[in-house]
């Protein structure tokens, strides 16, 4: 009886030595785990920092060359008013001096509509307080022309189609 | 001596216990941490990819906004030609309409400065090369000419001091 008691004992340690190795290795390598998570973690901190500083530094950049891009495209029309001027200085003649402004005035209103620059088109359109802003009413010369655009004191304009410049408008009543 | 033994072993077998009840409790624990970790590591994954979004969105805003800004200034100069142009049609003195030309010219050459734009001053200085390009060489009419601008065939301009378009000149030998 004795023996059998031992022997079972003996089991039993050597069951408990088991577990305990096992569940050492398994803390250890729970460890190791957590140590990667936890430096995938710092990496990725440290990876999202640069990121933001990076994309700050390229908003400024991009901001400025968006704007020099539109501003290259004019100088082709300085360059027109520059001639245009030249040439005025040796002419007198009111019609030639009439053809130069409207050439430099053709070439700036190109550049504007291909850099997505659209007048609006309101003169006796119905008024729309989306793309127009009302500045006065007067009463409508005929009949047909109530709640119409009369007249445009300042134009609108959009840019790839949004208002970048409400229309201001005369609305007959 | 058996009970002695016996009681040596329930010690051992009691500290064996208590060993394996420990680590347990200890990977328990860095279970817990591991997934805090993980879980810390897949929200911030989703914080960047959002930000990327974000930022990928901003980016493309910010240079249809940035070229809308230089559009928008430049509104007032188109408004400045209609009213000349508007005006020319009734008048046919050469020196009026110069005048007319002039005004518009002015307000669309400020409101580029104003931008950032700044024409070379080039005219009788030494060539450079990080702002000009020779276009062609002649002979210098004078000694000191020599190696200097002698003529500006298109003018340069700076934005915000650096270069957006070399100036073609002619060089004096």
């Amino acid at each position: 009886m004795m023996n059998e008691n031992e022997n079972t004992q003996d089991q039993e340690l050597n069951q408990f030595e088991e577990n305990v190795e096992n569940t050492a290795a398994e803390a250890d390598d729970l460890n190791q785990k957590l140590a990667e998570s936890n430096d995938r973690y710092t990496r990725l901190v440290a990876e999202f920092d640069n990121y933001k500083k990076r994309t700050s530094k390229e908003k400024l950049e991009l901001m400025q060359s968006a704007g020099k891009d539109v501003i290259v495209k004019l100088l082709p029309v300085m360059d027109d008013f520059d001639r245009a001027l030249g040439h005025m200085k040796d002419i007198s003649d009111g019609d030639a001096i009439k053809q130069g402004v409207e050439l430099v005035n053709n070439k700036f209103r190109k550049t504007m509509e291909q850099l997505g620059v659209k007048e609006m088109d309101v003169l006796g359109k119905p008024f729309d307080a989306e793309y127009q802003e009302a500045i006065t009413s007067i009463p409508s010369p005929t009949p047909d022309m109530k709640d119409k655009v009369i007249d445009v004191i300042e134009k609108g304009y959009l840019l790839n189609d949004s208002v970048i410049r409400y229309a201001k408008v005369v609305v007959g009543q």
